[in-house]
C-alpha cells in the first residue's frame, strides 16, 4: 500500500521553509543583523527571503537567470533582494560570495548546512507520527538537503526504514555518485524538474552514501505522468521536482525489483508547488 | 481572518461523496438490489457511481452532453453506466424517468433529497471541530444540497452562525429566489461554473429561505481568480464551483457590506477538483 503525505507548506510553497526558517532563527542576534544571502534555482530563495522577513532582516537571493517566472515572483512576494547570475553552479557560487563580501550578509546554502538539513527533518517526525506502520520514505534528491535530513530523522525513529532517493535521468548526479563511491559533478544537466539540478555537497554526500538504500532515476516522462497524477486525482498542484518520488514508486525500476517486493507501506514526500501554469500544460500536452 | 478549509474528498473528487454514500448506504437490501440512478451534471454522478459499487449494486447515470470529460471519465471509472440526455433540467429528469421505469433503480436526486443533506452536512461538523472559533461559513450554491445540509448541521452546533451562500450572476436562480421569496427557476444559464447550474428544489428552498443570511453573486471572472488564487497559492485544483465560494469573499459585496464586518472568522468551503486541463489554462488566458 501506498501513502500519499501531502508535506508541503502552502506559505512558500515548498519544504524548503523548515530549513530555511530553521537557519534564520538559529543566527544570533549580531550575524541576523547583517542578513542572509543565499542561491537557489527558486524555493530555498523564496523559502530564505520569507524566513528573512518574519525575523525582520534582508535578504539577498542570487537566482540564475533560467528560473522559473513563479519562483522569482515567489522571492519578490516576500521581500527578498533579488541579485542576478548565470544559469551555473560556479556562478552563482561566485555572485553569492560577492554579496558576502559587500554586506556581510551570512550565507545559507541551500542544502549543505546542517540547520538545514534539521529543519528538513521534522518531515520525518510529522510523517511518523501521522502513518508510524511507514516502512519505507521515497523522496526527492539534489543537492540531498531534503533526503539527507529526512534520513537522519527517520532513522533515529526507526532505524529499519528504508530510504531511497528520486533522481531525475537527466541529472542523475547522486545515482553516478553512489555507483562510484565518491561525489560525482555533471558538466550539464537536462532535466524538466529545475528545482532538482544542483549536485551533493561535502555535507550531505555521506548521509545519502551511508542511509540511502538506492537512487532510482526516471525519466522526464514518467515525470510528467506523475504530475498529471497529482492534478487529476490528487487534486494537488505539484512541480516537477516535487512529482519525481510518486514517478519512482510508479516506474518499473521500483515495481519489478524483487528486492523492494517487501515495501509495504511506502511514504511519499510529495513537496513543491511552484510551476507555472504555462510550463504545466505545456509538459501536459507534451506527456500525451 | 479567513480561514481556508479544504473539505474535498480525493476520492471522486468533491463533497458530493458524502451524500451520495449515505444515500446508498441506506437503502435496504431490497431496493439496493435495483441499482440506482441520478442525473448529474458530474461530481454526483461519480459519487453515486462510486458508493454504488462500494455497495455492489448497479448505478444508471444520465450525464448531459454538455459535461466537462473529465467528470465522464469520472463517472466511468468508478463503474457508472452512462445514459445520455440533452443539457436542460427537463431533459435530465424526463431521461432519469425512463430509467427508472426500466429498471426499477431507486432515483437518488443530486440534491432534493434528505438523504444527501445529511451526508453534505457531515462537512460542518468537520470544520468545527477542526475550527470552532469560525463565525461565518461561505458556501456554493446550486440546488441547494450542500448549503442546506450545512447549514442544518452547522446552526444545530451553533445557532449564532453565518451562512452566505456563492452563486454565479448567470445562473442566480438562489439570489432571486431569496429575493422573491419563493423558488423562481431560470429559463437558461450561463457560467463556467458547470456544476452550479442547477435550481433550488422545494426540500432545499425552505432551508435556503431561513437559514441562509444572504446570497453572494460573483461574476465568472471573479471565479476565474479565484482559482488560479487557489493553483497558485494554495497549490490545490479546484473547479469554478469550488471555487465561487472563495471569489465571493473576495468580492467587494462581501468586502464592503458594512453589515458583515463582524464576520471575523469565515470559514470557505472549497470543494471540487474535477476541472479539464484544457479548461483551466483556457480560463486563466481569458482571466488575464
Amino acid at each position: 500500500m501506498t501513502h500519499f503525505l501531502l508535506s508541503s507548506v502552502p506559505i512558500s510553497g515548498a519544504f524548503k521553509f523548515r530549513g530555511a526558517c530553521n537557519a534564520v532563527f538559529s543566527l544570533n542576534q549580531e550575524d541576523a543583523s547583517k542578513g542572509v544571502v543565499t542561491h537557489s534555482s527558486g524555493n530555498h530563495a523564496a523559502a530564505l527571503a520569507l524566513a528573512a522577513k518574519l525575523r525582520g532582516i534582508p535578504s539577498y537571493i542570487v537566482v540564475p537567470k533560467n528560473a522559473p517566472t513563479c519562483k522569482i515572483e515567489n522571492v519578490k512576494r516576500y521581500g527578498g533582494q533579488i541579485v542576478w547570475s548565470e544559469a551555473s553552479v560556479q556562478s552563482r557560487e561566485e555572485v553569492a560570495n560577492k554579496v558576502w563580501q559587500e554586506t556581510g550578509a551570512i550565507f545559507i546554502h541551500p542544502y549543505n548546512d546542517g540547520r538545514i538539513l534539521s529543519g528538513q527533518g521534522t518531515i520525518s517526525l510529522e510523517i511518523l507520527e501521522q502513518a508510524p506502520q511507514i516502512d519505507t520514505l521515497v523522496v526527492p534528491i539534489s543537492g540531498g538537503g531534503l533526503i539527507s535530513g529526512i534520513a537522519l530523522a527517520a532513522k533515529s525513529i526507526n532505524p529499519a526504514i528504508r530510504i531511497f532517493a528520486a533522481e531525475p535521468k537527466g541529472a542523475d548526479d547522486a545515482a553516478q555518485s553512489k555507483a562510484a563511491g565518491r561525489i560525482i559533478r555533471l558538466s550539464e544537466t537536462n532535466t524538466i524538474a529545475d528545482g532538482l539540478r544542483a549536485f551533493l555537497g561535502d555535507f550531505t554526500w555521506p548521509v545519502v552514501r551511508d542511509l540511502v538504500e538506492d537512487i532510482i532515476t526516471v525519466e522526464d516522462s514518467e515525470i510528467i505522468k506523475a504530475m498529471k497524477l497529482c492534478f487529476e486525482i490528487l487534486k494537488v498542484v505539484v512541480e516537477p521536482s516535487g512529482a519525481i518520488g510518486l514517478a519512482a514508486v510508479l516506474s518499473d525500476t521500483f515495481q519489478k525489483n524483487p528486492a523492494w517486493k517487501d515495501c509495504n507501506h511506502i511514504g511519499i514526500v510529495v513537496s513543491g508547488g511552484n510551476v507555472d501554469m504555462a510550463m504545466l500544460w505545456d509538459s501536459f500536452n507534451k506527456g500525451k
